[in-house]
């Protein structure tokens, strides 16, 4: 199915807290960035992303995310800067991913094909590559992207997706991005001029 | 000239605090976001830029900015991370703009062409697609990349700029960015896998 300029796809984002790795490769739960969450929501926003769900089981951590989110949504926030608010609207706060895979599935009535993104991903199997994934977003299939915070998704994560993206290579075999920066580039690659 | 891959390209980025527009389109010098230095030092190291200038006249601007550059090169961050060491020492740190190009101009030989972005931008003489911008890096043309803060770049920077790039349009038409994403976008368009 052909879409339409300026309408957005079935295209879902999740950043993930839990379970990440830390520097040694422990399993942790991350602290919420506030900036991540503006800027991941204001790219969802600008490539037509019907939804950005911050995955933290942590009370503490989930206040805090609402807490943003209201005053960029209902409090002065939203009056003072009505293209943030915009963005923010996009984003929902869920314990886990299972908890969004079971939101989308009711808005689509499809179980969204689950795509990790992975910096340190050495091509194998469960590969895809930016064109694979391009085209199944623009035939119109619901998918969800999975960013990872802290040294990336766990591998725990990892079991319960479909597919791995190609990492963001640049020109010069460094392959260390902010989670806000490389998100913007498979965003771009994914679903720019779409 | 044909480069190889791995090699540095001729290409630089220059993140502007002054002069640029506040949300009123006063003119202003704005506060350094010191997260910004990092995630466009890890972009420009990522896609091969040769040097990252960070410009502000502002000394207590300018001495903030060295002090981070300090703990991680020479600190204790240069130990903690390697990575972000080897990012943060692409970055110079200057008062304006034309310091930054004359430094250009000793190390490559000649005068940078200047592309300016903007968010705002409509399309007129001085437009530049990312492919024509692309071809030029490509060819090895000596390019300098100007990154506006706050409400984006002064018209008296403008002045001082070749071509002004077509701006980042995901598809919705919102197109309100962070400086970091449009970066990570722009640097992937015109030098991602060249």
């Amino acid at each position: 199915m052909q879409r339409s300029r300026g309408v957005t796809l079935r295209l879902y984002m999740g950043l993930i807290h839990f379970p990440v790795y830390n520097k040694n490769y422990e399993r942790i739960a991350s602290a919420i960035t506030t900036l991540d969450i503006h800027d991941l929501a204001r790219l969802a926003k600008t490539y037509g992303v019907k939804r950005l769900f911050i995955v933290t089981p942590l009370d503490d951590q989930q206040n805090l995310t609402r807490r943003v989110l209201r005053h960029w949504i209902d409090g002065y926030g939203g009056q003072y800067n009505r293209h943030r608010k915009e963005a923010l609207e996009l984003v929902c706060v869920v314990p886990d991913l299972d908890r969004a895979v079971e939101g989308i599935k009711k808005t689509e009535g499809e179980t969204p094909l689950i795509i990790a993104t992975d910096a340190r991903h050495e091509k194998k199997d469960r590969s895809m590559s930016y064109e694979k994934a391009r085209s199944l977003i623009k035939e119109d299939k619901a998918v969800m992207l999975l960013f990872g915070t802290a040294w990336g998704l766990h591998e725990e994560v990892m079991k319960k997706t479909d597919s791995i993206l190609d990492p963001v290579s640049g020109k010069t075999g460094y392959n260390h991005l902010s989670v806000r920066t490389a998100a913007a580039i498979i965003l771009d690659r994914l679903a720019g001029e779409i």
